[in-house]
């Protein structure tokens, strides 16, 4: 299992073209290889700094077979790539991850139900594929409860709290008929991730414990150290581990938690498991020897896993549609880091970049 | 003078693909520039990463015109770049930095001049452009004495040590009638550099100060700190802060110095000026929250310059030739940042690449 590493010069696919890729793609470089993008968008973020770019749909079976071609290994920056498109790209060549990681991070009750496999805590559930199936769901979860659509939901896409079961018959209209999760509602004091990676040998790295803060469902800000104690993120690590070896998973991947307050300490839930770069991992690009998008470069190249250890304590926080006109101000701040994304046109809710104020470790901000 | 930055998405028209290009236009991708890369070779080091290329020679004239038709700015990434074509380009655009810079620069006697007009030492030194003016030139300068043609030299091209009288006649033939410039032999006791910036409305801002260790006139190894005391390396900075300012410099500029033992301290000599990003700089991307790039794209886009201090102490070493097969043992190393630069030969003397590690300020670094 210990193959030399892809030599420089070898070319990375990577399925998407959005702002991970471009990251991805440019960490890549700095490592000496190339990149091939398939995107539909040419001017998507990602083809801007990219070696090649195949113009095509992510399931396009004659641009999957150009892409194989091309590439010594392919990876993905998004979890909805059809698992149709990773399998038959697997068949032949190497994915990294590949479709079995792909096949549980699109099915929330798979995520679940293998974080508690796992020994891992997650809210209560049930799945709710009638309407008869949400009455049953409710007295699992109790109210107040969530309903999501088992795929495809993010950033708070397909989602419907339920208050009272005078909720029930809107939330699962809402639902359109697709496969659907209830979930208990976690009375959480903060939301954590665990970005880490697990190289093709097994090896494991997990960056620090990010603390992270949501604003209309959209990541906000992550802090780094969170006020978790050293014994509760060591847990969150560990369960991050399991679930990398359970999967055989190779690459970066970032698993949610909420944490509960308990007593002095606190309790992990497991939320949801990225099977990708993450946006609360931007932050290791400022405050790490290297950032969670080389570490994802390093392990499905097949080089050894870096230094995940951090220089500095920092805060990143994402610039989303017109907030990147802050730009020239926070560029005149010390210690800050900012990278932008290359979009032409700042959408309201759009991720349009994002920044990381750095300071030393264990040391109190500057106001 | 305080106009408004360049919006993101605007264009940086690059002169060179070489590896600072690539540095160049990685940073700028960061933040959300766009980058045309002027270069004959399409397979160049930055060529893979701009957003486009001109495949052209420097100089070709509708190659520039199309470059200047593209940017909103241009920079280039080496001093030889024919003033005339800065000269052609900023009669209509931005270049910065100009051509009033680089006209010194590309001219040992001009440099030396402008340093000691500015109140900084050098070497002893004098034109020679006749094999009479050789002797007169080593009644200036004394024996040992370094013979360089004044223009197009670097990393020890152009160059011939005159240890005795005898020397002479061989030295002035191999600058084969080229304006030649003879420099006293400095008993320094080590290289330092200062790379600094200076903002379209004067700002200066100057990284530490660097010591170097060259290996066959190549640069081998910047370590930061340097061994030299405040006071010192205070001066070199007030040094690099007046060139610029006589200049009207913009973007980011490298001072070289002599540091020659003076009881418990140092005196420096000034030797070599660069008027770009520069290998003695590259440790920045690792140990600073900004790099020398990104400090450039800011000084020629307007943006504010960025906070120069160090997170960590560092020491940076070129990958030259096969050095590079060593990267898969370098990436195993703690606290260690890789960059290679995508040239597909590793011819011998040629830079493939860099590495910087870095360890807690003020602390010394495990063996």
């Amino acid at each position: 299992m210990s193959a030399a590493p892809l030599a420089p010069g070898s070319v990375i696919g990577i399925i998407g073209g959005g702002q991970l890729a471009r990251m991805l793609a440019m960490a890549a470089a700095r490592l000496g290889y190339r990149t091939v993008v398939l995107e539909p968008d040419a001017f998507a973020p990602a083809a801007q700094v990219a070696n090649n770019q195949i113009v095509a749909a992510y399931d396009d079976p004659e641009a999957l077979d150009q892409l194989a071609m091309m590439a010594d290994v392919i990876t993905y920056e998004f979890e909805n790539v059809p698992v149709s498109t990773v399998e038959h790209l697997e068949a032949t060549h190497p994915v990294r991850p590949g479709s079995v990681a792909l096949k549980v991070a699109q099915d929330r009750l798979s995520e679940k139900a293998m974080a508690q496999q796992l020994g891992a805590e997650t809210a209560l559930f049930a799945a709710v594929n009638s309407r008869a199936d949400l009455d049953r769901a409710m007295a699992v979860t109790g109210l107040p409860a969530v309903l999501k659509t088992t795929r495809l939901g993010y950033d708070g896409k397909g989602q419907a709290k339920i208050m009272t079961p005078d909720d029930a018959d809107a939330a699962f209209a809402s639902m359109s008929r697709q496969a659907a999760i209830l979930e208990s509602f976690v009375d959480f004091e903060c939301e954590i991730s665990v970005v880490a990676a697990r190289s093709i040998a097994g090896a494991f790295s997990a960056f620090d414990v990010a603390e992270n803060e949501h604003r209309n469902h959209i990541l906000h800000r992550s802090t780094v150290p969170s006020r978790l104690d050293a014994a509760v993120c060591a847990e969150a690590m560990a369960v991050a581990a399991r679930i990398a070896d359970h999967l055989g998973y190779v690459g970066i991947f970032a698993v949610e938690f909420f944490a509960v307050r308990d007593g002095e300490s606190h309790r992990l839930l497991v939320n949801e498991i990225a099977p990708r770069v993450h946006n609360s991992g931007h932050w290791t690009e400022a405050a790490c020897a290297i950032s969670q998008f080389e570490q994802h470069i390093r392990a499905i190249t097949g080089l050894p896993l870096g230094d995940p250890s951090r220089h500095s304590d920092c805060v990143m926080e994402n610039l989303i549609g017109n907030e990147v006109d802050r730009v020239p101000e926070i560029a005149a701040q010390a210690g800050t880091v900012i990278h932008l994304y290359g979009k032409a046109e700042a959408r309201p809710g759009r991720k349009m970049g994002h920044f990381t104020r750095i300071w030393p470790l264990r040391s109190v901000p500057a106001a």
